[in-house]
């Protein structure tokens, strides 16, 4: 398996797979099926049967998922079997916005730190128990707490400044919420989440479900 | 054309195109090619040239891309040639940070309310000119200011709820950033906005860069 590339939307859809899990768990449930995933999820059962073959064979014909089972596999792929330190880089009111999102740590993910160039903001805490620290002492306190993961909430003018400046910290990963397209070397990973380009597919389903846009290919 | 399903990875690309000719023309360019694209984008030159086909010829083989006609044809396939009045619904930290979110009115979406159930933000402003009214008024004044679009951002245990009373407005579509799947008829467009999702495909991302993760499968 070691050099399959997985397709992007699998690990996307792995990911909705695992939050419907957990939701079907909390209501009490042990067992369930592609098929009740799908209508959970108005995904084809088809697809999740697919997306799922990628790592090995969950389940029975005819028997379905155990959900605990599933959801430990679905873990393990998506590495969410440990804790990573995150970091929100960019004290705006987006980052305060995420800072305080109780989703973060129930899906372990742990903010450690936040980091801002306005000395005003610099010694004020984020959330509870989270400082905001100085844009200059980026790099000593990464690696002080041992941030793995930044979320970048700062201006697109300045995202691959700061950017580099996260490199030489030695995260692993950044969640990049600027409207902009960011470089890292190969071994730091980079998910964007650009929320006017899901408003820009949205309106791309608005419009082609109200009209023929399409003539202007013919 | 009219029955092709354009794959949604495919929209999403074009908007990041798009994004990206903005970029260029900035810069005083007026032709590019799908190889300057896939440089600026680390998209692949031949994604981008599968992409495009779909929706017609853009552009010759040794000459490239015409930058204005090129975001001009896409700002028509993704339905952004015209305004959409956009309402937030939860004004929460997140609701908030969107409000004041200047790329929303750049690229045409233009909040014209704000709803919350808390009396107590009812009358406020969430930004400049924006007032906040109550969420027992979601219809009425969503029907007055003809809102197409609602940006969701309560909290996930009355996201359906609050999508039923939605779906009563007329609205066209919903960018739901509850970390939870709900339910429209199907003319009323939905596009999910989680961002933890796109954290665990981060996490998926370092822990595949990083080891064998795949031995579960055998």
């Amino acid at each position: 398996m070691k050099n399959i590339k997985i397709p992007k939307p699998t690990i996307k859809r792995l990911a909705m797979y695992y939050r419907c899990l957990e939701n079907k768990k909390a209501k009490g449930m042990q067992k369930t099926s592609s098929k009740e995933l799908a209508e959970s999820l108005e995904i084809k059962a088809s697809q999740i049967r697919k997306d799922l073959s990628y790592f090995g064979e969950f389940g029975k014909r005819g028997v379905g998922y155990d959900i605990d089972k599933l959801m430990d596999s679905i873990k393990t792929i998506l590495g969410l079997n440990k804790k990573w330190n995150v970091a929100i880089v960019g004290v705006g009111n987006l980052g305060s916005a995420i800072a305080n999102y109780t989703g973060l740590e129930k899906n372990g993910f742990i903010i450690k730190a936040a980091f801002d160039k306005n000395k005003s903001k610099v010694g004020t805490q984020i959330s509870a128990g989270i400082l905001v620290y100085d844009m200059d002492d980026l790099k000593k306190i990464c690696k002080e707490k041992n941030i793995e993961i930044a979320i970048l909430t700062v201006p697109a003018s300045v995202a691959q400044q700061v950017t580099d400046m996260l490199v030489e910290t030695g995260i692993k990963g950044i969640l990049n919420f600027t409207p902009t397209t960011i470089k890292t070397p190969e071994n730091i990973s980079v998910e964007d989440v650009d929320f006017t380009i899901s408003l820009k597919s949205l309106t791309y389903d608005i419009v082609s479900n109200n009209k023929d846009i399409y003539e202007l290919a013919e």
